[in-house]
């Protein structure tokens, strides 16, 4: 068999030709562009009821014209096949190319090829197939023949010539309802659990006007004045099916028909991007697994061109919340692109005139969601890609400090936060620290793009920024920091935002950290958080703290009471003490609230890093270290993907198993209160019980502990 | 027939309502968007050949959504329509309009009405239709709802729901030709004369494929190997009339069709930019007024949805092409709004990474450009709109100066100056003084646009740089700029570039300019200029220091050349010493030389503004000159435009006759060897036998003088 298997490689080897030849062409384009492009066709879809909502902030488009530009050296000359999408020309050392322009022959020797492609309507992009020349990211992109500067093409799965990038769509297949309800006025269908797609009805007789009043509530589906979404169709008699053109959000949808138009079925196109659940956690608590299973669900529903906050509302892309999908993603799918294609998306183009969702905190937050994903995934290749938008948002970001070289809201800003009634203007002591957090990110981004003279005044700015907050905000008496400083006088508010942010990037010395959880997170006079987008950070920081019991009751009562309510995925928010139809209510509007958003999923992530505890502690889990806690459960188990494959994690009070990745040099830490054993490797003391344990690449070990 | 005038328009007043309502609505978007998204679909067409040639610089795009607000005071609720070319809501103070979203009822009292509009495709656009509420430049534009900044709204001249900007096609009328010949091949068409269209055949019997071979010259037309630009179709039998889908220039077509395919007729849709001469011209020199006619042709049929160097070849927007046509335009045409398209047309939008065309000199020009705009038609509120894409502009090139605070070619730049054989690398001079022209440009339009510390800058740094140049290039002994310095190295050579731009930008005092014109300009020891481009700053500097006589001379020989050589329009450059189809060579390529180029028309501009002799003093003609010069020609009358009617001259030895426009402060200068006498007006002597007489707005005199 392993014969076998080599002699099939040499086949192939030998048919493929040189080095590199293993390699398929794929199409490429400006990086960017098909980001850009894609989140514009995906987010103008939105609507309120019959009126169309693009985002309201500002639009880029994509490069209408790049070059595509290639040196090659040929030992004899190549035929090559060109496909494009735009208008285009190729040209060689300079000179076009007539007659034919796909089928070309390059000849022999060094030269430079060029192809020139004008495309408004979607990105420009190449596909080019030959024997060693194929489009890929070794090409260069630019906006000029030969420009002097120019960035490595991008490129996702796109590799035939029918499969350009702008014939992109996600994945479809067919889902049946679950119950069917008719009445006098038409049918209410119940697909069972919160999906999307698009509805199609099908054995169609007759013609006229149809109404779908789509509903992640059967209350919302009945509510022909409140369904957030509905769709209006003129069908004509010659369809024998009818499908919207358009996905939406539902668990039912109501279709009320004209009466000479009659159907006898209705199901859906269920619309998914495909994801692999690489990640996984089972525990001797059932509501526990329910809750993994659902958070599940919600992230992957959430999951689509790019990370969206909900998938009925606003099917938008917010940065606040992308960052938090990105981190679930780790513990999940591990889903580097859809993280890559969210983060240009949000950036858009050049000039940056406003924030990122026209948000300040949601600008700084876009740069930490990059250096996360290095953390993760070592995708440095991807950082400098985008480095210089991330440096142009920066600078603008740098224009908007006031005299103290500190953020506040300038006109046109939102200084969103959280939802929580708090004050919002002036220096908010929250802000300064994700802007400290995130100048690190620019620092540490500069380095991988090889950018040192950046990189230092990024550290520096951090380092001095760092210490004005302490300086400004930190109350020695009251051992917690403060809420912020408006026209130079401070409010002594102490709130948990900037108190868990401070925890959670290691902005505090150990005494701080434990006066901080004891002074302000385990401290109920404080107001509580709730909203579930800043419960993500509230509790991950209490398990940073080693808090992960209080977590483990905190997740039972607020992700179980929306299971005990009936949600098939997480929702935008849950409040235990409304009732009814009333729990759909937000912003105003009967069914305002999301039942399926992102922020909701926030257990795989507390899950995966805090009781799994796997963690890189160097980019792209060079170094990581495996930490369980069972978080007050009898017993867990699970798997963490990394990009050495997955760590799959068993622990109970007596016994800890882990098998590492297969590359990555991984540590072992837990806590005993006798000496441990383990079946292979050298326990070595940490103090004050705990143990440490180097782990095998590719190996699994076995700690017998007390 | 008066009083039934009157009677019409109070009726009409009554039917419109209020005060405002004379004004119709008219489609409107955001500023440079239809420019930007028009010049892409223009130059684009662009072939060599068979192969698509794009323009080789940064292309943008139009803003994909964009915001249009009013806030109204209405005393009863009004009705208005929508009508808009993209994906919309509206809002009323904030709040969606549900239902209808064509036809709204805007309730009475105060409100802010906001029209968000997404269309990746065309320019965002609404044409909104009411009583009191109607589209126009009141309307602001900005990239959010309710923008703290916004743009005033740019419109041109729709006004009909059916007649959106993205339908916008030049005017088309049928051509014949005046001659056929066919052969065993195929068929020659003459039209006569340079032109531009689509290529139309009639009674089409068959099918098959068909090749049009375009010629400026009968040579061209003929060469299947060598025509510049050619197009293959292939043509179904259901034609009956087939017409080429893209518009190419020629005076000649040479059609082969496959032979099942025949055809009864060829004609041409003529497709043009309606313009009326109001510029005209004549002497006692037939030979000029032919060139004159000649170059009005010329210039016409550059003269498209933007100023183009040449019909055939570029067919692109060229910025120092564009300034000349500008300049020639004041006194032909005078369309601003063609100048105004193709200034935003050429600019683009932002961030700026390279030059106007890749020539750090067109960028230069362009700033030029717009102060001739604003001196010419007075019109401030063309440069408040684009003031803001001015002032990125010249961010981009104040960041490319060297350690000297002077231009020169960076890597990307072209430095182009000239056909001409010269040095262009290190500081030319030339480039510095058309620098320091922009800096003042830039004072003067930060100024209208009220940003007077900017205008403080720009005055201070041309201030600084004209007094490096004065101390760096002007060579004292020789009296004369030399030609630049490299790398601390001065270039003594003296060419006519810097000396000519000097002379007319008046950077010298009279003394030096005495020397100039002596020591350069009529020394026929410093190299010839050979390009039209050049001869037009050339003869405008020998014009403005008095020389006309040999101006005459010099424009007989050139033009009066092309004309004798059968030219129907003139070319880009002529050389009487190339005889028979070599002089259609350029380039390298046989036909490549364009013989329709805007360039070539400049006698437009130097008979209207130096024998003419009309000229604004103060923005939009408020103040202006008439200085009539004979030239050496017994008699001259014309017309020139100004924004308040022409102004009529006539002028021989004994006898001036002005009519005045009908507004602006005219002042008629003029010389004579005796007293001479007007019959109206005081005559005031100026000195060494000149005369001014001020004229009467919309009046007509007669000066005798000998």
């Amino acid at each position: 068999m392993r014969l076998y298997s080599l002699f099939i490689g040499l086949v192939l080897t030998l048919l493929c030709g040189a080095a590199g030849a293993q390699d398929a062409a794929t199409w490429i384009w400006a990086p960017g562009d098909f980001d850009i492009w894609l989140s514009n066709r995906m987010q103008v879809q939105r609507v309120e009821r019959d009126v169309a909502w693009p985002p309201f902030w500002r639009m880029y488009s994509h490069q209408p014209q790049v070059n595509f530009m290639r040196r090659v050296d040929l030992a004899a000359p190549e035929d090559i096949v060109i496909t494009v999408e735009g208008t285009y020309n190729v040209a060689i050392d300079g000179r076009f190319v007539h007659g034919d322009q796909r089928h070309i022959r390059v000849p022999a020797g060094r030269h430079a090829l060029n192809i020139q492609v004008y495309n408004p309507a979607s990105p420009p992009a190449v596909l080019v197939q030959g024997t060693t020349i194929r489009s890929d990211s070794s090409w260069t992109v630019g906006p000029r023949p030969n420009a002097p500067t120019a960035d490595h093409a991008a490129h996702w799965h796109f590799a035939a010539p029918d499969d350009p990038p702008s014939h992109y769509r996600l994945a479809t297949r067919e889902v049946r309802p679950v119950a069917v309800e008719r009445d006098a006025h038409g049918v209410l269908v119940d697909f069972g659990q919160e999906t999307t797609g698009f509805v199609q009805l099908k054995n169609l007789i007759g013609s006229g006007r149809v109404t779908f009043y789509y509903g992640e509530s059967r209350e919302e589906a009945m509510s022909e004045e409140g369904a957030e979404t509905l769709d209006n169709f003129t069908v004509a008699h010659h369809h024998r099916t009818f499908a919207a053109p358009t996905s939406r959000a539902m668990r039912y949808v109501r279709v009320r028909a004209d009466r000479g138009l009659r159907f006898g079925d209705v199901a859906l196109q269920y619309e998914y991007l495909p994801v692999t659940h690489r990640g996984a956690f089972r525990s001797s608590d059932d509501e526990l697994n329910r809750i993994w299973d659902v958070a599940q669900r919600t992230l992957e529903l959430n999951t689509r061109e790019f990370f969206i906050d909900g998938v009925k509302r606003d099917h938008w892309i917010w940065s606040g919340d992308a960052v938090q999908a990105y981190l679930m993603n780790y513990y999940a799918s591990f889903d580097g692109d859809t993280v890559k294609r969210t983060t240009w998306a949000l950036r858009g183009a050049d000039p940056v005139d406003m924030h990122i969702n026209t948000i300040l905190d949601y600008s700084l937050y876009w740069f930490i969601g990059i250096r996360d994903y290095v953390q993760y995934t070592g995708d440095t290749e991807f950082v400098q890609a985008i480095y210089p938008r991330m440096v142009t948002l920066m600078d603008f970001v740098l224009g908007r400090r006031n005299a103290n070289g500190m953020l506040e809201g300038q006109p046109g800003d939102w200084v969103f936060v959280d939802w929580a009634d708090m004050p919002k203007d002036g220096e908010l002591t929250v802000i300064q620290l994700l802007f400290a957090r995130s100048l690190e990110a620019m620092a540490d981004c500069a380095a991988l793009a090889h950018d040192d003279a950046k990189a230092a005044t990024y550290r520096g700015l951090a380092a001095d920024l760092k210490a004005k907050i302490r300086s400004a905000f930190w109350d020695p008496q009251r051992q917690a920091f403060i809420h912020g400083r408006k026209d130079g006088k401070t409010n002594p508010l102490v709130t948990r935002h900037p108190n868990m942010f401070a925890l959670l990037f290691g902005d505090v010395d150990g005494g701080q950290a434990d006066a901080i959880r004891r002074n302000v997170l385990m401290n109920d006079a404080v107001p509580k958080i709730t909203t579930p987008y800043m419960r993500f950070y509230e509790l991950a920081a209490l398990a940073e703290s080693g808090q992960q019991a209080r977590v483990t009751r905190e997740i039972k009562d607020y992700w179980g009471g929306m299971l005990r309510a009936g949600a098939t995925c997480f929702w935008e928010e849950y409040d235990p003490n409304v009732q009814g139809a009333a729990r759909y209510a937000m912003y105003g509007k009967p069914f305002g609230k999301s039942l399926c958003h992102a922020w909701g999923a926030s257990p795989l992530y507390l899950l995966g890093r805090y009781y799994l505890g796997v963690k890189p502690t160097q980019p792209g889990y060079a170094a990581y270290v495996v930490e369980p806690d069972l978080g007050g459960l009898q017993w867990i188990e699970g798997k963490v993907p990394t990009p050495h494959g997955d760590v799959a994690v068993f622990a109970d009070a007596a016994r800890i198993k882990v098998t590492a990745a297969a590359a990555g040099a991984g540590v072992l830490h837990f806590a005993s209160s006798t000496p441990p054993r383990s079946d292979t490797g050298t326990i070595r003391q940490a103090g004050d019980g705990r143990y440490e344990l180097a782990l095998e690449a590719g190996k699994s070990v076995v700690v017998e502990r007390r």
